[in-house]
């Protein structure tokens, strides 16, 4: 077993960093293989890996995997014993709702706070629509943590769902804007940003972007 | 077991199509509740059903699953026997893949394509957003058609991975958008289109939408 990942800009790629972050939690070996956006040469370096020509892409031994969602299902597939999604049916269905409303959705937030871990850029004024889409994502966050953050195996944990789960690689870059923009969320996901962005394996993403 | 399918007008709602095909096919018995879109009370009655303010939404005995993907994702765990995964693994990680890249991409076409399955509005000109787009999709249908379509159960099949997909799913309301378009694919692709209009299940969701 060889695996690769292809991503890109760690500063800025949100997509690069979901399936990293779940390679990395679950212990999995891999090699990385950073390619630099914003570049001339970027789309041709990309597409000498990728099919669909965007970051990141999972090399299985020649075998291409690419979309974040996709190669993190994949791993789960591959990895069972990793626990990537939640064991429990109800879990795991939930933590597959938000982790395509993620996939699909929030276009706003997106285009207008774009992920950057290295800064610290304080909104002086909310829009409307970013506005919406943090509420929505409170919400996600605060409901998951109170209906099954309990629910993981040894007792729960500071995650939506408990333990760590491909829900969470999801959110991590979503965390990591509420800190840049100092965007507004209740207590329980301030706590959530805080146990997201606290983890190893999340400040060693951080380190490799400076 | 009672399943319920919170769906938009059949017309238009791509997202709908997708896991009520899938329930179709499948043979899984579900209700069905079409709400109104584009309506001033549109948003309140979505609401009263999903968590997440949009449609698709499947009711299960109480249970709320939103996203045409989780959807689809939820009944592949709950009724394995239905097969709406491929078996093989790799078959299944490129299904995944090109359900994802359809999940969250193809703005342009979703923007300037809408779907409508009771027009035909030949397009005069395609932009070049549109034609990347579709360029992309004819890749994708040909590429999984020669890798994939003769390994389903039975030997193959009409579908991007022989026997019906989630994949199918995920691409069907795309199927509908080259037809009423008149977007330019190429035979392998044509032949997929007709496969994807000529099946029971979406000519029965086109009738229901007339």
């Amino acid at each position: 077993m060889a695996l690769t990942l292809v991503i890109g800009t760690k500063r800025w790629s949100t997509w690069s960093l979901r399936p990293w972050l779940a390679l990395k939690v679950a212990r999995i070996p891999f090699a990385e293989v950073e390619i630099a956006l914003r570049q001339p040469e970027t789309k041709a370096q990309i597409l000498e890996w990728s099919p669909s020509g965007k970051v990141p892409l999972l090399d299985d031994d020649g075998f291409k995997v690419w979309d974040s969602l996709a190669i993190c299902e994949y791993l789960a597939d591959r990895f069972p014993e990793a626990g990537l999604w939640p064991e429990d049916a109800q879990a795991r269905a939930v933590a597959r709702c938000v982790s395509a409303e993620m996939h699909s959705g929030f276009m706003p937030l997106r285009r207008d706070c774009s992920m950057d871990v290295l800064a610290d850029l304080p909104l002086a004024e909310i829009n409307d629509e970013v506005k919406a889409d943090i509420a929505r994502i409170d919400a996600i966050w605060t409901d998951c943590r109170a209906h099954f953050g309990g629910r993981g195996e040894g007792g729960g944990g500071p995650f939506l769902f408990g333990r760590f789960s491909i829900a969470d690689a999801m959110f991590a870059p979503v965390a990591s804007r509420v800190r840049t923009y100092h965007l507004p969320v209740g207590a329980v996901s301030a706590a959530y940003v805080d146990a997201i962005l606290g983890m190893a394996e999340v400040r060693e993403w951080i380190a490799g972007a400076k």
